[in-house]
């Protein structure tokens, strides 16, 4: 029997297939276009049959955001993999050189001398070349300061046995949301000057940067005019959501680059009081980590509330409808990677069609 | 070779098997004492082993706030299951069926007539009698108004083949986290008065009730005094949160009835700047529902604050120590529910020893 969206048990995680085409293939194209590599994050996704449609379309590999995400990865084949976050202590550095055994062309990142050192030390043991790339620090997470204090954590990796330097990522992940496209633009640049100018310094120092890795879906197309940056990272774009789409384009007031492609379907399941119905869907259904609630997707004039853990409470007093016990709602949730986060699997459809059932095989994967 | 905390990937969660004795102990004892069942809110943990300790300590079974959730409980071979959520629609009540084959005792609720046909439709197909609980809207959330239309649904539900009369559930969410003791009470006390009237109406009627299932852990200690209620329903007081923790308790300002037994394990994976210190638990590590941030458990003066899905950024210039990479922190979530949803298992710890590990295995089913 074919899936047909009517059969899904609610809340449900949807992915709009016709979208999410469409913003694959502009990211595509804006990165061929561009002449840059790009390495979709795939904390955004989580799903290996995603990470294959993004390699097929022209990505160079995806990003994992830890290691116990990046194994999912390369364990269902995906290859070309860089783990965004340092990877710590001896149990983790076991860990890596595991991964790197599966997937050799794994790039891990460092900010930190003793991290290169332990790296390199459990690399030496087994045999292995590692290949780590500078997390250059551009403001508010990790990183080690750009200029001369990353020169000489450079110079140090190249001194490493056991370890291949391969290159630089500067992450400003403060900058993405800036409402404004201008705004954006001078935050973007301001926060990634450093980095190019270490990139630079390290040219001048006689050392080769294979990569420079930035951006994110609110800054694909401004850091992507910076000279020396190689490589795009943005995670959001295939999904949208409510936080990336409020913070305007260029000469646009929503970011409409790319399409609103993630809802989930909710159902009513009590209608207590005239105008106000209930729906399956809560805090454990939808990101609660920004100030934005869940907007329905068909429906205008229902205004969610969030009612717990495991509901949703509807006004539907201006919707000029009304709504019904068993009533199917989809609605775009606030914030992408954290919604993903709560579910085993998206549901990738057209029109009513099921076409295809994700797995989220890294759910939960934050180690 | 023991398992010990240090050998635990990070983020963790983790509980703290001292207190987590002492607060299942406590509320055993108060149901005990107050001639009360309790039913503790499998929500909060979703873990059968969980599940089968509060059985062990007494429970007369457990909550479950879906049907989906109350399926991975039955095939574990838990009974006892009242699923707290109204079950709609033609697929969900298939699985309703093949769930009360499994678990002849589960209770669903009900809070609408259409619904109770198509349960009694569906069970005199199959052949089954499906117990069937009132669910009163006492504010806020789902359920039939109390007094006469809970009245009438009652008596629709004897009337119809395939159905049992279970009793009534009153659950007031919205009292649980007023602040005060005495503000609570009032607010409880006010909430529950229209349920215990309408217990009160039905035996009047000739209809025998069964059950009145209400409380949560804020108001473990206040319901199990209202006259007519017969069976708690708390989940939180295993685990506690932040969120718990402010709202007061009988003549203390915080609510120490219950210890804080939950906690998440970060590892600090870089140190940008001095005296900020950048861990790998993020939005992703905890919930973000409540207005709270989580708060270091052993480390006084080290102040958390989100940066972004993956890390949180700490402040540790009052702290009075150096946080270097590598270090290990424990912190309190905000709001235990929805971090629990985020792990795939609970590490069980005594000391420093690993001391059972419980698959979360209804983690995501919030169908």
């Amino acid at each position: 029997m074919e899936l047909i969206k009517d059969h899904l048990l609610t809340p449900a995680l949807v992915v709009d297939l016709d979208r999410f085409d469409r913003n694959l293939s502009r990211m595509a194209a804006h990165a061929r276009e561009k002449g840059l590599t790009w390495r979709p994050h795939a904390k955004t996704h989580k799903c290996p049959e995603i990470a294959r449609a993004q390699i097929a379309a022209g990505a160079t590999g995806i990003c994992a955001a830890k290691l116990s995400e990046a194994e999912v990865f390369a364990e269902a084949g995906i290859r070309g993999l860089l783990v965004t976050t340092a990877v710590i202590g001896r149990l983790k550095i076991e860990r890596a050189l595991r991964l790197a055994r599966i997937a050799a062309d794994t790039i891990f990142v460092v900010d930190h001398e003793q991290n290169a050192r332990d790296l390199s030390d459990a690399a030496r043991t087994a045999g292995l070349t590692l290949n780590v790339a500078l997390d250059l620090y551009v403001g508010r997470r990790t990183g080690i300061a750009p200029g001369g204090p990353a020169v000489a954590l450079a110079q140090a990796i190249l001194r490493l046995p056991g370890l291949r330097f391969a290159g630089l990522q500067a992450y400003a992940g403060f900058v993405s949301h800036v409402e404004g496209f201008e705004q954006r633009r001078k935050a973007s640049l301001e926060a990634l000057a450093p980095a190019v100018e270490t990139r630079r310094l390290l040219e001048q120092a006689g050392i080769e940067v294979p990569m420079l890795s930035s951006a994110s879906t609110g800054t694909y197309n401004i850091d992507s005019e910076i000279e020396g940056v190689t490589e795009l990272q943005p995670g959001s774009f295939l999904f949208m959501d409510l936080d990336y789409r409020r913070i305007g384009g260029r000469g646009t007031e929503r970011f409409t680059d790319f399409e609103m492609a993630l809802t989930v379907l909710a159902t009513v399941v009590s209608r207590p009081e005239p105008g106000k119905a209930i729906v399956d869907a809560g805090f454990k259904a939808f990101s609660t980590d920004k100030p934005y609630l869940p907007e329905a997707r068909d429906t205008p004039g229902v205004v969610y509330g969030f009612a717990g853990d495991e509901h949703g409470r509807l006004d539907y007093s201006q919707a000029g409808r009304e709504l019904r016990v068993g009533d199917r709602l989809e609605f775009f949730p606030p914030h992408c990677d954290p919604t993903v986060n709560l579910y085993d699997r998206i549901y990738a459809v057209r029109g009513e069609r099921v076409e295809a059932v994700w797995p989220v095989a890294a759910r939960g994967m934050s180690q």
